[in-house]
């Protein structure tokens, strides 16, 4: 179970947004041809991405869209609900907040900081913004397992730092710059502007 | 010149950045070691990233600030600016006009695109959002090279084809769908709540 590749797991993702639709739309089985169409893979693929986690589904008939909805749930941790704390309170950030899919997921932004004295005290989305300074001492009475990072790349590390001290396993970053964290903790890295140059690399470069 | 790997595109956007950190702080050289710690990676790894392109920097003297910086603009096609359309007119893409990173790269959002009637004529940070069925005729007339997505995942497809027939050559993805393109043309996929569950997933399989 441990050695499952990323692409494996954001296959996963990709099924299980594909089945909660069908779901909504009172679809009760699927098959491995519609998953692999939204995955932009092959049935056969689907089969062994679903493989990994046990035997699903009937030859013939698909799967069962809320067993496996349920089953890829429990696969990708979501059948609990997860503590996250955003440091950064600029504009990503706030888009970060807002956005409905976190929160259907289970990620349930807990406290917001800023270390801009002229946001500290504000209201975002129904938090206060508080000071970076708090981040320890409030992790040690409220632990949280996933932070988000949006702060400048030369405040990052030191952060991140604070964060994985404070006992923070899991960092979402979207500061320019390559983070180290012990082998333990486990860091995504989110950058548009690279996102968009390995575009204009492609295009630069054909 | 052509393969070089996605992760060394992504090393050179972050030496990039922090390049020009340094040249607005005066520095005028820089050292392998400074451009490592931005980088997470190893001087001998810098060299190794740069030496693809060319050979930079003197021994013992490290690169010059404005030239490497020049010359990794150059690699990663950001000597020119830009045309950028976006469809969908939601909170995503609204950060995302806003993000100054992609207009300071050169990447000049021209328009923007949504089906929603109610959306179509409003303005949105300086652009009228236009119906999105007007795509294939604007881009006759406006030929654009980079496309960003954020429909929602059952819209997408249809509207990748529009933009690949128009000519669109790169294409940066916010919906929770691969998407299907004929091989001349680059897609970018980023999926912020996958990026959460794969640290889910981390968490629960540990």
């Amino acid at each position: 179970m441990r050695k499952i590749a990323e692409s494996t797991v954001r296959r996963l993702s990709l099924y299980l947004r594909y089945l909660e639709q069908s779901e909504v739309q009172g679809h009760g089985t699927i098959s491995s041809a519609d998953l692999a169409r939204r995955g932009g893979t092959t049935p056969a693929q689907v089969r062994k991405d679903l493989s990994f986690f046990g035997s699903f589904g009937k030859r013939g008939l698909g799967y069962s869209v809320p067993e496996l909805a349920a089953k890829i749930r429990d696969i990708l941790g979501l059948k609990r609900s997860y503590r996250v704390v955003l440091v950064g309170a600029g504009r990503i950030g706030g888009a970060l907040v807002q956005y409905p899919g976190f929160r259907q997921r289970g990620f349930h932004v807990t406290a917001i900081y800023d270390k801009d004295r002229k946001k500290v005290g504000s209201r975002w989305n129904g938090l206060v913004v508080r000071d970076v300074q708090q981040i320890a001492s409030d992790l040690k009475k409220e632990p949280t397992d996933i932070a988000i990072v949006v702060t400048p790349a030369e405040a990052a590390q030191q952060v991140v730092d604070e964060l994985v001290q404070a006992g923070v396993k899991a960092i979402l970053n979207f500061a320019p710059v390559q983070l180290a964290v012990p082998p333990d903790v486990v860091v995504k890295s989110v950058n548009m502007a690279a996102e968009l140059e390995t575009l204009s690399f492609a295009l630069a470069n054909r």
